[in-house]
């Protein structure tokens, strides 16, 4: 089968398609072939080098995908040829909560990653998807989808009526405000592109706010809520916004702290946290109870994830990053193999 | 001012129309003047005698109602003349956990109802209501709606995607509805009446079940989840349901205990709770804090209670019951003064 | 290798020492030689033929044991020979919420149960035992224990400060006695017997009440916690026990259903669930999870479960079972093998 | 009434002796004749300037005192003169969350605060204490005793068997130590001091860890808990202990944030929130509600307060400050009238 590997050394450039040999199910395991993957901002950061610098190459990139069972074992059960699945990010967190060992079986690294012809998983590592999405919008489930739908419904636990603050308009973000929007909150997007927060009007936000032309946007957070703050901030990172998060927020709101972008060190206070009772919540992704919890809410709802207008190819992985550096994109970036 | 009072003795003949001197508020007290009520199965029990046999008489009835602020108290804050309230149910009951002080502070008995041109009560016992509701929407709110709304919300926590499962078509049944729909839920209603379920349709159930033509509902609820019961049940009693409700219900799933209905004592087992893992909760309406994040819901969403097409004016109290009794009402029964 | 088995029909007279193929470990499996067995009123229900009387024969019935790992599959990790381990109860349940799947892998039925000399488990489906518990102690742990711990710890929230109602002096009481005195509660102990409840004092319970010259006893446990009720009650069953219990606990207390005693329907009313705003808890055992949380707890302690004065041997397994039926003993009965 | 306020400026050499008039009950008040006052950091901060600096001045200084009821106004009904009780922190939070309404109502800035003979308070602003605390201890129990049980049993859910890790040995460090023991946990206490660490021990610390010999000290705090992290982290601030306090913890652990003294911006990074899936506290102490709560289990374990050795008379707070700025302090530091 034919795979793309980050070999050699880390680096865009360094991308190459291999042939790897085809997998064999073991017998509690399926294999997959995939159809669509879509890009998580994790997956930029760990072709340059920066996610995990001591990452053994080569790797198979990218975690998320959704394929088709082509193969299973004799001891699956409750899998068939020709479910469609998409792999799940954790591989070893069914339930409950993260711990050290689950942690060491996430996919695209340390495991390889979904972006090859073929993707063999234990039948507990996959999850079906809802039968009236496209591939590509299955696509972006695995990180994205479950991410947003633990920090709103598992971490954390948004009602109807409350106020929810996303920042931006990438995959996680739109995926925010649309499954807020579904549990009946009402949402505020920030964005710098007056032409993005139409769209994500649009996909109905309740409120807009450029933080281009109104760089403290807290205060307007502020403002729009009668001064009280909003309940809860899905904060994705991003140089110097968690500062304004924290004081975005309602005494007693929540923050759930989510983007990789926000990783280096800053000048920050922890006071706000204190002075305002607040809480906040890592958010690694989420378990397979989780994924199934959003795909029975989506196929309530019949919600599609928001793709951007611009897909790739299986061989065009370096354009779809090289897409997602420049940050022009609007939901998520997905290749069709 | 005019009052309608339980005199003499319970019964439904024993509702008359007397005249009270006007209340004066104390300094931390605001003096309503009333506009519409609602009523509660609970109110017709209380009439009865079969609620509370030793209430002291006479005893103005309902505790359900809306108006207008016309006098406000010294040192009143968060209202002014001309704010349109509802008292809260349980007066004491502001945050927090209910116990045994504050349950002696309900209205429509112990405490004096709300079925009298003015009403007088502490600033923390009354809620501003959403702007958008009309004077008869406004009036189911106080234990209908909250109670409802506690048990999707607080006590309970349903999510998108979660199936709940409402009996009936009275007010708490459909405020139910209601709210899961708001939160992305999908909705099974009951219903002896196919008309009835027509109506439940259009306010968005995703299935219903006429449990005279299909007694065991039960099973029609499990087959309707693919045999694995649905997440929450609203369960608002009636001879023999209760059983039902905990066959119906998912292991691990949530059931509200909500109905007086269910009032007298059953040969039935605890042992599917146990089996099945089952949380039980009693909703027994709910706090001010409670009744203002549903109302921050309603207007977040627009959304809009039910009132049966048949109203009644304040001197039709009895009429009003006797409607309430025959059961044929759809939605809440209101009062308009 | 040797067995217990119910063969035949139900009945203590069908239990009979049958020769078995030695097991051989699958893959991720591990091969235990069982010291110790203890048993649960479940398990005398499933001999009689009234816990399922659909369930196949023969079976090996009891599913509470400690044994030594003896064979390692090759894939195994966690676990090496010569490690002292508990199968766990349901071995499909490792964390998170129970579901139908998982309902289906009990041991001692549908499984087959431990009263054997050999016993093969998943890896995933043992857990490591505290080192200084006895083997008599550590095989009392797997539901008894586990089903206490999830009852007050993870379904319930028991707090320093709170006060419990245990009923009776069973296995499961002694150890919700043991673990709520461990988190700072206080503890009321109900039974028939002055003996058992001076006993119950010595384990440190707060106050007792002997129900057979306290037929009220919901009463005394009111007026022992002023008037108040309790904030929890472990409900193990038994004929009327479960109105009074609903009686003795406070507004917005817990009560969780334990006990497979009160299977038989009985004329009961649940109004009270309703009108004290109450929280009910089935408790069916609990995950793995649940298991190691209660392990670090006992090992953090010393706590020491209690055993009954009175054990059995392996051979012993019908007298072990009548001496139960006798209601005789005080904490769990044994089998030592 | 002879009072001590801040007068003038800011700073320790501001405060000063005044008589103000005594003060009369409001209908629903009461008058108390203070006896014990404790020190918390945010006192030294207000009297610096450094906790408000737009604070009016002059301003009674001190939240946490006990004292007795001496006068009771006509509508107050929970408490009567000889009543020995504490002023709560956040006057207006009675239950449920914390809001900015309410946080407008704490003592000691901006309302008056209890360095007086007599303080005045609403019924509900005050709560009894248990009986077998000396004035001394009682004064401890507002802010240190009430954040500390806020942080570990409402905020956190601290279990038997969990490791919880507090820093230092000032008032909050040695109540958590002390709480989290009564819960069955296993407490790791840091410190400069070997001497103060072995006191500790004394109190029942499973583990100390000095941090002047052992800088590293979330290295050992992983040691001593297997590579795993520590359940719960009580982080009372400091420069630099939030970034080890994060990954001291382990993954899903929960680090509480409670010391103004980690107030000034630091460099940091909140990625470890994320990568372990950490949950953040903010603790603003608590709410009468919790405060009833801690003292019912302070009186069900007869647990006492932590005094320092040296204490004060009502005329040196300005010593007391001193004192506290140095350091040298073990539990809390107390003045008595």
């Amino acid at each position: 089968m034919k795979a793309i590997v980050i070999q050699g050394s880390f680096g865009l450039g360094s991308l190459a398609e291999v042939t790897l040999p085809d997998p064999t199910p073991g017998p509690d395991q399926v294999v997959i072939r995939m159809r669509a993957a879509s890009l998580n901002y994790r997956d930029l950061m760990m072709v340059r080098g920066q996610y995990n610098p001591r990452q053994p190459l080569p790797l198979v990139p990218f975690s998320d995908g959704v394929g088709e069972v082509v193969e299973v074992g004799p001891s699956v059960t409750r899998l068939k040829k020709g479910d469609r699945v998409c792999p799940i990010f954790t591989q070893a967190w069914q339930d409950g909560e993260l711990d050290a060992e689950k942690l060491k079986t996430t996919l695209g690294g340390p495991l390889p990653g979904v972006l090859s012809e073929l993707f063999v998983a234990g039948e507990s590592g996959v999850v079906k998807v809802p039968a009236h999405l496209t591939d590509e919008e299955a696509a972006t489930l695995p990180c994205a989808g479950v991410t947003t739908y633990n920090a709103l419904f598992f971490s954390g636990k948004v009602s109807p009526g409350d106020t929810v603050l996303v920042q931006g308009t990438g995959g996680v973000s739109i995926f925010a405000l649309q499954f807020a929007r579904l549990a009946g909150a009402r949402v505020i997007v920030t964005s710098s592109s007056d032409a993005k927060l139409e769209r994500a009007k649009a996909l109905g936000a309740w409120a807009t706010i450029n933080y281009k032309t109104t760089p403290d946007w807290d205060k307007k957070a502020l403002e729009l809520t009668g001064g009280v703050g909003v309940d809860h901030v899905i904060e994705v990172g991003g140089a110097g916004t968690f500062t304004r998060s924290l004081r975005a927020t309602r005494i007693a709101g929540t923050v759930s702290v989510i983007g990789v972008l926000g990783g280096a060190a800053q000048e920050m206070s922890v006071l706000p946290i204190l002075m305002k009772h607040l809480e906040l919540h890592g958010i690694m992704v989420g378990s397979r109870v989780m994924f199934e919890a959003m795909n029975r809410a989506i196929e309530a709802s019949g919600l599609r994830p928001v793709i951007d207008e611009k897909t790739f190819s299986f061989g065009e992985a370096r354009e779809a990053l090289t897409y997602m550096e420049s940050g022009g994109h609007f939901g998520k970036i997905v290749l069709r193999f």
